[in-house]
């Protein structure tokens, strides 16, 4: 039986304030909790889970984490988790200790406000899957560690570096490092095949880019369009351009 | 002043079984409201709009739709709206009525148990933008008038038509157009380039494509991965797939 205190610290981590006090977020989920326990970054310091899916992974756990396992039922797991559905695991982790990031000889990404957690943790999930070692974030930008981030990452958030930073200011700091941002007038995005270096801007949801960030930015890239959709979502935007690259 | 029988109808049709007997849906929000309004697909029967918006709007809004419109307050919206957070107008449409469908000589996609409704509106969406005409969904993809579909197809549900039927046997009847489907152990993607007539086919969320549709297909096509992702989200992976036909 979970104690009222310890329901009430992990139900506390579904919001930004006490992630950052406590300097630890949930993750949840057979997958994502596993792929967190494997990630080098990341340090778990909770695990609950139901007993039928600690049975069958108990062992892969222990490589991993000394600490100690609760069992929960049903109700309890309800109780903490940010799910609507809420799945056979829930982990607390701490936050990843921030590493140096070089965007020279890579490809790096800029997110201006990405203010939905889905698509910020689709974005983590695609910079994953093409290489992309870090994502450089506007503050604006959703929390990495918001459960619906992390839940959408697909256990990719132990694999990408992000920092959140004054995001002008960084590409300022950079500047001797090619800066395309995406946006429906710019050069067709065939002009990005093959490159090797560069920081791939990528704007909010309806906004876009803002002015400032734009105005630092060597080329606009447009993904070119055949009908009459306005735009496209910036997640699948972000994924259509690294696949070009 | 909604009354009651009235707020129960629209909220009546958020739930399928609702659109279905009064063949109808809702759609929110200016923009989706707009881009509806102004395609020859479909009919507004209800508009239901604040103040402030309508004044905006009202000219452009007569152009397409003759009926009656109810001004309301905050409250009202919000309990009638299937968002969390309200927008300035939701309006009723009739179904649009199915027009015939030739995968000859085109992109057609089809989808195979695309359950979650974000990712099959912002499929939608994909398809609006890379100009695919058709989708062919499994009776099993999430309904196109579901709200939240409707929400994140941002307007382009007029523009695309959508079949739901049995893919097997839609897939048996046109299998003389060749069948392209995504997976994690195909051809490289490049091999579409140039590609002018056939259908991709799309798997669901976390278990792929069923075996069955797998075999009818003529060629497994893969996003090459350079990191450690599993997998990528499926709307991404068409909107990739289909910027490299």
């Amino acid at each position: 039986m979970l104690s009222k205190t310890y329901t009430k610290y992990i139900q506390s981590l579904h919001h930004k304030k006490f992630r950052d006090t406590e300097n630890a977020f949930i993750a949840e989920g057979s997958k994502v909790v596993m792929d967190l326990l494997n990630s080098s970054k990341m340090e778990c310091i909770h695990l609950l889970a139901k007993a039928p899916w600690l049975n069958e992974h108990e062992h892969g756990i222990r490589k991993h984490f000394a600490g100690p396992i609760e069992v929960v039922e049903d109700f309890e797991l309800e109780k903490i988790s940010a799910l609507t559905t809420p799945n056979q695991v829930l982990a607390v982790f701490k936050k990843a200790k921030p590493a140096p990031i070089d965007p020279k000889k890579k490809i790096t990404l800029a997110l201006d406000t990405i203010r939905d957690p889905g698509n910020l943790g689709t974005i983590i999930r695609i910079a994953d899957w093409f290489g992309v070692q870090a994502i450089i974030c506007s503050e604006s930008c959703a929390d990495r560690y918001n459960p619906k981030v992390v839940q959408s990452t697909m256990g990719s958030l132990g694999r990408v570096e992000l920092l959140y930073t004054d995001l002008a200011a960084w590409l300022e700091k950079n500047r001797d490092i090619p800066v395309y941002a995406a946006a429906l007038d710019g050069k067709n995005m065939n002009s990005l095949k093959g490159l090797s270096e560069g920081i791939l801007l990528i704007g909010n949801e309806s906004k876009g880019i803002s002015d400032e960030l734009m105005q630092m930015a060597h080329e606009k890239i447009t993904i070119p369009r055949v009908g009459q959709a306005e735009s496209l979502n910036a997640a699948v935007a972000t994924g259509i351009l690294l696949s070009h690259i």
